[in-house]
């Protein structure tokens, strides 16, 4: 399968390198940058010797680039995505567009719109979000996935099972959310300085973050009605790695069994999830370099809440990682191809 | 004034030295140490070369030590603090006990037992809750201290304003804190191990955690009535500080003004206390060797929380710094004496 | 191909179950803890659920598990491993031994006496030292392995291209390396703990760590002659990885391409050694993960030195990686099989 | 004493208001930035809040703070010092300077625009190199100081008794450096960036560092004939810190015991130089946010090498605490005024 990818040389385009050069059934066609459009990837990624030596293409050769390639991953800031989308299924109606950033993210273009102050191009989309664990079926189909964001996938699938068996009040999940620098990007500003960074830990965002609608979007979908909720992103000092803390009061009467038997319903077939069961506690550094989502939950029988936490790698589960399990679900191979790293620990 | 320090390897013994030796009033008179009985303290801690030279003594010529001090700093495991405390009373009625662990943090010697799992055995002492900002009267007044715990300040000094000016619903409080290493101490075990944390976040004693009843305590102290709370520290990856994010809804129609001037009633002349205000962002790298708690809240219209942050060093306004802010209190000196040190930035 | 790994809950062992886990060719037969035997390997790490879960065997099994496999892989403390290694080749005369530790690598037993403090009770083993590179004809026909250390495996690769071209005055040979703390093991001690190594460097066994006879054994048959050199290993605060930093005198009117062409023509043609050339400078992050040795020298000409640096893995390249590489190179397969992953950046 | 700071928001200059803030018999007239002028200190450094709240002047005031200071300090880059430093004595000849930048370092204004590639155009400056502890009699006198560098400050310490004792071959001495990021600055480059420099060291600058002419210059004039070594520095994941290793062979038939005697009779008066004695082993965890120096000796029989180490913290023995030291010095207070604080541990 050729793919190519548009804005590779980020994090989450340098991570989708490193996962599809373990593909058996890829093939790397073209890779951009506009920044460093001629240079060859491993100029600016030492790492890469031995597995990759293309060199970076612009993005103003995307015809050239969508009419030879079957799937092409977006790897762009929010708003030039749709734009590279447009033309990518106006020269090659019957390719695969994977986009890692947010502009096919939203049912409602509108809610898009309101977070991310830039008006919605591409409307017509035919767009799938692609919490693959979730919508699986959905993703089979489409042709364009909007994949998910980092907090947002951890965060969805913590609390999914609990919204889905209608056990928690809606009104009352607080979700606290811990992240890895690396998910800042590899721009430059002071909040990524080392310096700044180390023996810290602060929140951002309150109660603003852009993931917020995302997590919302697909709980109210999954409950059949509106929900908000709290979201409170915080910057940890270590590369990779989101930990989310969910809350939620229980509904009356709701045993710690059914709590459990909601989790295992969803998940017990699901490979990327590793479900730690009650009273367990996911790190981050289980899942680092792999897709898995590791989720344990703990019941309060003091406050009547549930308390859940999943670990993923944001890198990999909360980004490259789910782009090329939804790549795998969209093109019928096995969902786990490539994806079968055993994490790195230490 | 003539202090001793009864546990003065562990961090807190060690930090408590460290801001001791820039106390203008205090000369040190004995240092003990169990394990290392004999042992000069900068051959434990060589930063102290130039500072301490002490041989550690052993807590079995406690009668000594309580004879000739005039205070003493307790930094024992809990348990053993109240039978220290119990003799060195006994020796000499006047002297004054700070005791940096739990022994005589709780009013209801029962809830100390239930959570801590010991029999009290000093339930006749005249303990009072060194939360310096919310008790300094007491303090002022007081024999014995029980320092409080560093999760439980920054939790408590960023809910207390909201409590007492009865801004929000008790019921749904949810703290959600992130904790560096030294705060599990100085002991070996696999969870300090460097390999192990590095590039790791996980929660840990959920609905368990022995800081939970010392924080109900007090905010439903002033509460007036009965506080339940849901309480999750996490470890994360780095030496020094506490953050804890603070959840509650607000009760109907308490505006973000009334939320503002129930933190400015009650800080605004506290010296240790910083406001960021509304808006604001605490970072534990601010506060970092210095006795300051660095508050910001943020009040989110869309679900009716207020949310808080508050940041501080676990090692000094979470133990040692608060520590010698009460003996400062206890002997009538100025609060700030030996506690003005501008935080280590970067 | 069934082997077994003897002692594998330390670092060493979890990173070859780690690596032989996409290893096409193995199957793991037996896996050995003394202190958990009968423990589930992922309930002591858990990141290897969905990879492994079997059930930790006790080295008193030794004769089964040597029957029954093909090659065995020992991850003991030195003393320990020669026992096993005559129990398993007594046992099956055909299984091929690879140990992780020291016991294997001198080809003097005195001089493994000498540094290591403790007999040497297996003198007739046919050991080959394992540094694949150098001795890769030996290693294919060797009954024993002795898989070099993590600091060895990084300045010897650094230096050999410059004794064998006899390009330098060995007598002037510093070799300055930096470590992560993995290389200290699991094992609980102050060194390790977190708040301890946490923003520090220091050195440490300067002038006698027992890396330093390893390097001169290989160095001074690569040469020849004997060698003598000076070794500071430092720890500093990081997980994995090991940069070499040696220097050494060129002899007079050697020029810079003379230099150039003793690495490339050593290492051209060798998969895991990645040459920057000439003024480049590794990093051990673009390692990370992999058995790829990055290699980058530079001349002064003020000072008449060369200095080589050289980054690896210690985990994988300084340890279990270049065992596998070794029980590939000695079974006939191809000697990157199982360790052709892209190094996990950033 | 009323002093002013030019370019105040860099890390050294942040540092300065750190330790003066603590300084007994220090005024704080203007504190400058050319990119912030006009904003509040504690919006850019919030840990500032209650020692600092001064706006930040331009330095086109220069007239006017030159003329009501007695002295300055110059937190510029190079080349930029020393226009101001000429300004500053025009307006005020009798105000003392103290440049932390390597304007101002080098006897030979030559050698200085060899390395550094601009003009010196301040050359009849009267200025001492401040490295206090060799210097103090010349600094005592000095109208400007040149402030040593980091890198230079912890590896003179280290090699000047060995030097001045006439007892090692000045050819063959090799310095390997190893730095935290701080020592970068607070500008933005990818170098910086958190993700790059976690869990990662690399060496850089090889052969051509600017720190290696002005250690040689110290070296040479306390050898008095001209020095040449080898200098490495190395970047590592940590913040503050300096740690530099330094290797030379001893002259035939030096004891150890001449090695000792040279250390102590260099140092052991010197309060800011903190011997750990042969076989100590510096870490500089025990310097952070001192302004101490410690040192610690090994000497090698097998290759007649003797090795110092010497750590220090590079913001403040290698850059502001030094400055301070000079000040001190300079005005005839005690010095060590204002540089009294423990070390910073955990």
């Amino acid at each position: 399968m050729k793919v190519s990818i548009i804005g590779a040389t980020g994090y989450t385009g340098e991570e989708l390198l490193r996962i599809l050069a373990g593909h058996p059934a890829v093939e790397i066609l073209y890779i951009t940058s506009e920044s460093r459009t001629g240079t060859q990837i491993n100029e600016i990624y030492p790492h890469f010797t031995r597995f990759h030596d293309g060199i970076l293409a612009s993005v103003q050769e995307i015809d050239k680039i969508a009419a030879e390639s079957q799937a092409v991953f977006i790897g762009l800031p929010h708003g030039h995505a749709m734009e590279v989308g447009k033309k990518v299924r106006a020269v090659n109606p019957k390719i695969k567009i994977i986009d890692l950033g947010a502009d096919y993210r939203f049912r409602n273009a509108d809610l898009y719109e309101k977070w991310y102050k830039v008006p919605h191009t591409h409307r017509e989309a035919q767009a799938v979000y692609g919490l693959t664990e979730l919508y699986r079926s959905r993703v089979r189909e489409a042709e364009i996935v909007g994949n998910p964001g980092c907090y947002t996938t951890a965060s969805i699938l913590a609390l999914a099972p609990l919204v889905v068996s209608k056990l928690i009040d809606l009104a009352t999940i607080v979700v606290d959310a811990k992240s890895g620098v690396s998910g800042a990007g590899r721009g430059l500003n002071l909040g990524s300085h080392f310096a700044e960074v180390f023996e810290s830990v602060k929140a951002y965002s309150i109660a603003g973050h852009r993931h917020t609608p995302e997590i919302e979007q697909t709980l109210g979908e999954l409950a059949g009605t509106d929900v908000i909720i709290s979201f409170t992103p915080h910057l940890i000092p270590m590369t990779r790695g989101i930990l989310s803390t969910c809350y939620a009061s229980l509904k009356p009467g709701v045993s710690a069994e059914a709590v459990d038997a909601a989790f295992t319903a969803m998940y017990d077939n699901e490979y990327f999830i590793r479900l730690l069961g009650r009273g367990g506690y996911p790190a981050t550094k289980n899942t680092r370099g792999s897709n898995f989502c590791d989720i344990g939950w703990h019941i309060d029988p003091r406050t009547g809440r549930v308390i859940v936490v999943a670990a993923i790698d944001n890198l990999v589960k909360g980004a490259a990682g789910q782009a090329v399990q939804n790549l795998n679900v969209m093109f019928g191979l096995d969902e786990q191809m490539g994806l079968t790293q055993v994490p790195l620990y230490p």
